[in-house]
């Protein structure tokens, strides 16, 4: 072990006991009581984590060289065989593969008789990968040294593979350990979470699934949620999103060309590309910035009280020069001022266009009339719009227009989720940043999405979310690392972030 | 010399005579007169063109195997030095490359002390290919069996090195026979009419050139105008075009991001490429059927009475389902009849997105909002538009409307041409048809465009189009061809296509 190793020791060391007192401090007597007897636990916890902590380490990599890969059907059942091994050696019983219609799930239980019961998502699967992009084999899962520390480079290191690692790692510990856990897990791991979770929601006709899930308090899924510089945000929801395309065609409008033609026809011949770009243009208004698809804002739920505070507050502690300049950005929409634009971001459903391919797409030009043209969209959803009606919408606006023709491809979406502030996951990621040290703060709703909905929504309606210390990057693009030994001391590192999960454990077993 | 080439021969002889009875029977007394005179010249001509014609096709491969490529700067000089040879052992003189600011263009004369004089337009640069869509290598010139005769397969084969070819080898011809040219002619061949001839027109600052070419009556570029069942068209005209880019981006509008970023970010962050979806939306109404450009349609013509009489015999014989079927078209544009469909194809400027490129390309979706979106346009002027009034108007249009940060990146133009119907050009064309019995008509306008408005505009005004027999394919695509014995006898061959040009240049001297 590395004198690096020991220094990050120590510094978990004495951040768990100043985050301890802290934590304490803000909490109920009652809770401080049960609290302290969690301290005696994690101890012993925390040297079993210690004592395995290069096992998990070698478990993430050995993972991360083992890719599923949804889109390219790449080791499917093979990738739900090691996520189930992996279940069975966490202590997960019962485990055994959904059909879901497409990847199968994965689940398991772990029943510690305890009172509780607290729901995990896992993704097993990766983004696909380019490895000539890399400065290391992106399935070698190579230790570097990162500016931000050790980490383990390689695709699904941070997404998801090291997050849920630190988790499996803190399963490990209890057992190690000798201890109990103090609250019951069902365990829900699926494999295309990458193409969108197009059949993740099936897991749910499974009797035996749902049961289970029926009992947990709530969900998380694994993940690095600090900023390098330390800090870490709470999402109350995530934005929901269909992701599709618009496909216009001579052959299937029955105007325009079936194949290309020389572009001198276009006087005489119609253009499934102008068709296209007609339609598009029919689906936003304000220079594109809103949405203006028929009835698209009949659901959507306008910010509370309390989420414009948040914003407020987000405003504040968020330098608006830093997200202007990390994202390339010199003015927001409107030239809006920071906190209204951060207003806009949590609160507005959204039309993206992700991609236009139509036509001569290389260098120069070339005359003809193309037969085909295709939009990749990405709409993003807020409370309480849903996917269906959403999608229902698009296609009635589409064909009341004269549009009905344009293919509408989606490939995958969800729902947008939310969860109360007040509900366990939500205080009990709270009570372990603060027992941590860590800054945090409370956001309305994270802009990007993820398939928690299957949680959120009916028929389990249970809180849901990111949970977990910790940090790395690069997630969908070349060189994604996960931090396991960070240089700054307000970031947790591996061993840190594995008793996050044992102090969640507790704080989901003790939160009235 | 295979038997099939001695058939072509026959054919050649059998329709020259039927050709020659025709033709007198429909011209002038006097015009008689003077032919009969001509086909007695060009009974010598043909001896030497027959003599001749292995090195004709030997002349047109080892042209084809050195191409110039002016989008790729291959064989920029070399080619231009290539076609100085060619012109000077056809029997031109002062023969010299021209700077022109781009690829040179090449001058020279062909003083018979005739008293007219003919200009003759040659490109002698050909479009890029990919040797792997090719059934045989595209620089081979290999002589193949088609279904439309014995031809040469190779890049430039029908676009223009075989037409062209065939021009030098009536040249060839008058020289072998010891014939003197019955007109004098100025050539002017360029060497990147495939980029869209973007320097050609700085030729006519040369003082010789310019003081040669206002001695023309007319100017040609040799073309192979037979349609595979042998009909001709003559087209009193072209469109003019512009072929352009318009570019978005987030860091030339300061608005949206520098580059890619999460597509969450819509909600906070404009979007360049919806900004370019909807500065396309304005350039045109009906579906994209009509420029909507401001000012437009200020300049455009409407057609004459004759247009639309020539434009009703055309809708005559061209039978409208052999051009659906051929287009891939199911309906033209608002469901025109034949003849208003054509009305509309010869007097509509038209505004074509020839491709479209934005974000994300690949398969599937990829959650960006793309910093940078293009469109490639070409738009298609009539008379009396001109390049230089539209790119004003197009610049203009989008300022108001504030899109004025849009790029325009214009790689290429003309401006329409026209050419009277009573020229000598196109009486003399006729005349040649008709002696060759070759089914044509006149049509007011191509619908694509060449750069011809060097000719017919300021300062020389002269007529000028496309002339020639034969026939060929795969201009611009894989496995171009360019046929020299054809399988239908109402199309010309190489030695016919030959003695179509002696047969013009008489009719050029001749035609009153």
């Amino acid at each position: 072990m590395s004198e690096r190793t020991h220094r990050g020791f120590h510094v978990d060391r004495r951040t768990l006991l100043a985050g301890g007192a802290a934590g304490a401090a803000l909490l109920a007597p009652g809770a401080a009581l049960a609290q302290t007897r969690r301290v005696r636990d994690t101890a012993a916890i925390r040297r079993a984590a210690e004592a395995g902590y290069a096992a998990s380490i070698e478990r993430i990599q050995n993972w991360i060289r083992f890719p599923t890969i949804a889109a390219e059907g790449l080791n499917i059942e093979e990738g739900a065989d090691y996520m189930a091994r992996l279940a069975t050696e966490a202590g997960f019983t019962r485990v055994r593969k959904v059909a879901t219609g497409g990847v199968p799930a994965v689940f398991g239980i772990l029943d510690s008789g305890a009172p509780r019961t607290v729901g995990i998502y896992f993704m097993y699967d990766v983004k696909q990968y380019n490895p000539s992009e890399w400065a290391s084999p992106p399935l070698e899962a190579r230790i570097i040294d990162h500016p931000l520390g050790r980490a383990i480079r390689g695709r699904g290191a941070v997404n998801q593979k090291g997050p849920e690692g630190a988790f499996l790692a803190a399963l490990h510990a209890f057992h190690a350990s000798g201890r109990r856990l103090p609250v019951n897990l069902v365990l829900l791991a699926e494999g295309e979470e990458e193409i969108g979770s197009p059949n993740f929601r099936n897991v749910l006709r499974d009797p035996e699934v749902l049961a289970a899930m029926r009992r947990a308090e709530g969900v998380i899924i694994p993940f690095a949620q600090q900023n390098p510089n330390g800090a870490a945000t709470i999402n109350l929801g995530a934005k929901g999103i269909i992701e599709l395309e618009l496909v216009a065609s001579g052959e299937r409008w029955g105007r325009g060309p079936a194949r290309d033609v020389h572009s001198s026809l276009k006087a005489q011949v119609d253009s499934p590309v102008w068709h296209l770009v007609q339609a598009l243009n029919t689906l936003v208004a304000d220079g594109g910035n809103t949405p203006a698809i028929d009835g698209w804002f009949e659901r959507v739920r306008p910010l509370t009280a309390r989420e414009r505070a948040l914003i407020a507050e987000a405003a504040r502690s968020r330098p608006e020069e830093d997200a202007k300049r990390s994202l390339g950005v010199q003015r927001w929409i409107d030239d809006l001022p920071w906190q209204q634009a951060l207003e806009r971001l949590v609160s507005q459903p959204t039309v993206n266009i992700e991609g236009l391919v139509a036509g001569y797409t290389g260098p120069g030009g070339m005359t003809i009339l193309p037969a085909r043209g295709v939009a990749k969209l990405d709409l993003r959803l807020v409370p309480n719009m849903t996917v269906a009606d959403s999608l229902a919408k698009l296609r009635a606006h589409l064909e009341r227009r004269g549009f009905g023709d344009i293919e509408i491809n989606m490939s995958g979406g969800y729902d947008p989720t939310e969860t109360a502030e007040d509900s366990r996951v939500i205080r009990a990621q709270q009570a372990v940043f603060t027992r941590n040290n860590i800054a945090f703060s409370l956001f309305p709703r994270l802009a990007g999405s993820w398939p928690g909905y299957v949680f959120t929504g009916d028929p389990l309606r249970l809180p849901a979310g990111q949970f977990g210390l910790g940090t790395g990057g690069g997630a969908h693009a070349p060189d994604e690392f996960f931090v396991i030994e960070p240089t700054n001391p307000r970031v947790a590192g591996l061993l840190q972030q594995t008793m996050g999960y044992v102090d969640f454990l507790y704080e989901m077993a003790a939160a009235r």
